[in-house]
């Protein structure tokens, strides 16, 4: 339960800024009984402005791959910020992170660096459009791969126009893609896809490699870009890219989030058939801060921090104990619930649950008991979360599942 | 001249980054001789990454208004990051700088942040779309708003539906944009213009108070949106927003740039007109790291110092010594020079220098004796530029500006 601090921060809020809060980190959009603001975090573990203390399985939504205030990250961060970040040209960072990356995702021959997400998967519809001269981007019903117009989940403020050349197409579904290639042949620029399916809402699922291998075949019988967003998966399932074990390369990749541990950075990879397109003078692509060095220096002590530390084994191990645990309290609870997605990502809905109603009884419960559970998004592990970390939490969830068990029928309904 | 360890950086650069580096700050762009990779930045000077120091005048093409590692920005930054950066939900810096935002605006009676401008001049647009649900939108021919599909400079890449509803006028000229306007007729969302004309390689100039007074009352009487693009002047002219001597109050206003010293931010302000439509559940705008604190926490501590320090009359009186400097040093040189613009963002062209063949020279003459200008681009003061350092800048200047009187006219012609 938001306390009186954040009570107070809320009112504040609404008076300058609109409805409190823009976006998807607005509480009211999930549970609006969750904490808005807070005051502290470390490791795994957030503290909201009243003080109460959770274990978190969030991590900002992403970014905090490492856990927070990382040692080895903050170090390197710390000894670019004394040196300079914001400079009239970027700092040699900038090269050491681009070959880091190169050297780690086999289907990168270059990269370069930007702020947001939508920056990156935006840049790559760009690179497409500017490689083959032609205009059709085909991307999933439902799929998220940013918030501004051309694939923003909000259609007002937006035109039309704005989506005139995006063919929609079923996740997963040769037919649908085959479809959606047809209506657009001849004039193909891409195939776009996130790393697997993680809609809000919704059972999470990899691609399957036939899906994935027509995917390819369409775009290489096109000379089409093969994008694959990997916002929020990258630096997560593989990192060699998170189509690495299923064995196809995408053309270009969109990453972000986990890529710096929390610090704002994002990076679009390609190959080198698509250099020539994403080079000056040809394409243009900037922001105010995307030369920024502390960013780049925290992006190469993350992942080599990721690489040398195996931390993306370690969270799919402790993702596994959280879903273990989960599955065993539900069941003892007489609860069906469904756990999908990689353990390092996990998305936990209830069966008969069209509301959410026993999703957010879970949660609000688990919140009080200390743990900061998600009813309708993909969780997040990180490399800081410990073995006694999730027992911790499974205590607090045991609270949450039988809240659950405890939610009427009519409210299911009704929710 | 850049030194042997630029020289390798590029080369490492070139293998894996398309062109070696995307964006404004390619040296290509502007002057190949310059560094491209910087070392170290303090107050106003800057360190190649080959230790050859410049006293600064690009301030990282804006944001750097108090100079670098500004102690009281640094210390509100260190205090943030102790506590927590990218959390889960925002921390209470949010609403202090939303506040102290407000405060300091008279237009703005709201606010919400981003990452970079084009975030924010993007948002003011589907503000207004959501609010008018009208469409079109009047922007001056050749005005920067940013690098994405529906303003970029480049066309390559982008499609013509893009920039359908994007109806082009001439900056301070009231019958184009009266044409314009009618032509928007029964359609128009909004008008968006610089905060003054700030375009590259021309000649800068404000706005006149008719012409904003004309924008104005058009979106009056159509109830569409008067967007300031403040994202390069503002917190550089006026801190209460950058038409606020001129006596006219835009609607919604972009901000990024100069807003936190350096920290990666952008800012959406806007008045009470056009807050539902700004509202959650209304538009959706979001990003990964928005809701970082760190930057919130440099702005809150930037905004205050340059109002308690009173840094904008310091900047105006630092540029106009420059810019007397500058005029002295020419007219003994017998070369003619036009310096336009605000004072503490000047633009410094030369006369019948077509190719801009006399503006490199001088550049990369003054840049080997010790100052960073740009040949074609508005410059930019900071707090930390003093008497001394400007004086010292001319002494560069003066090598620059007889480098600059011996280009020959043939080279003039074919630079």
């Amino acid at each position: 339960m938001a306390g009186l601090k954040d009570k107070a921060l809320r009112e504040r809020a609404a008076q300058v800024i609109p409805s409190g809060l823009w976006g998807h980190m607005n509480v009211a959009g999930f549970s609006p009984d969750y904490p808005q603001f807070f005051e502290r975090a470390e490791g795994c573990t957030l503290w909201d402005v009243d003080g109460a203390r959770y274990i978190d399985f969030m991590c900002s939504w992403g970014p905090m791959v490492l856990g927070h205030r990382h040692p080895k990250v903050e170090a390197a961060a710390d000894r670019q910020r004394a040196a300079g970040d914001a400079m009239n040209g970027p700092a040699a960072a900038l090269v050491e992170l681009a070959e880091l990356l190169v050297q780690t995702i086999p289907a990168a021959d270059w990269a370069l660096f930007q702020k947001n997400g939508s920056d990156a998967t935006t840049s790559c519809v760009t690179i497409a459009r500017a490689h083959t001269g032609r205009r059709k981007v085909l991307a999933a019903r439902g799929s998220y791969h940013g918030a501004v117009p051309w694939c923003t989940p909000s259609l007002v403020g937006v035109t039309a126009e704005d989506r005139a050349h995006v063919i929609l197409f079923d996740y997963d579904d040769i037919e649908s893609l085959e479809a959606a290639a047809k209506a657009a042949e001849g004039d193909l620029a891409a195939i776009i896809l996130t790393a697997f399916k993680h809609d809000y809402g919704i059972d999470q699922f990899l691609p399957s490699a036939a899906f994935l291998a027509r995917a390819r075949a369409i775009c290489d019988e096109a000379d089409a870009a093969l994008i694959c967003d990997d916002v929020r998966a990258g630096f997560r399932l593989d990192l060699r890219g998170s189509w690495a074990p299923l064995g196809v390369a995408p053309d270009l990749s969109a990453f972000s989030k986990a890529i710096a541990n929390g610090y704002p950075l994002a990076a679009v990879v390609g190959n080198n058939r698509f250099r020539a397109a994403a080079s000056y003078g040809k394409t243009f692509f900037t922001g105010s801060f995307w030369y920024g060095a502390v960013s780049m220096a925290a992006a190469v002590a993350t992942i080599e921090t990721l690489r040398d530390d195996k931390v993306i084994a370690h969270t799919a191990a402790m993702g596994q104990r959280l879903r273990d645990g989960l599955a065993a309290l539900a069941a003892a609870n007489g609860l069906g619930l469904r756990q999908t997605g990689p353990a390092q990502m996990p998305m936990v809905l209830f069966d008969d649950d069209p509301k959410t109603a026993r999703g957010v009884a879970f949660c609000n419960a688990a919140l009080e008991a200390g743990a900061y559970f998600h009813p309708r998004h993909n969780m997040f592990l990180s490399g800081a979360h410990t073995p006694a970390d999730i027992d911790r939490a499974l205590e607090a969830a045991e609270v949450g599942i039988k809240a659950a068990a405890q939610v009427a029928t009519r409210q299911l309904a009704s929710a």
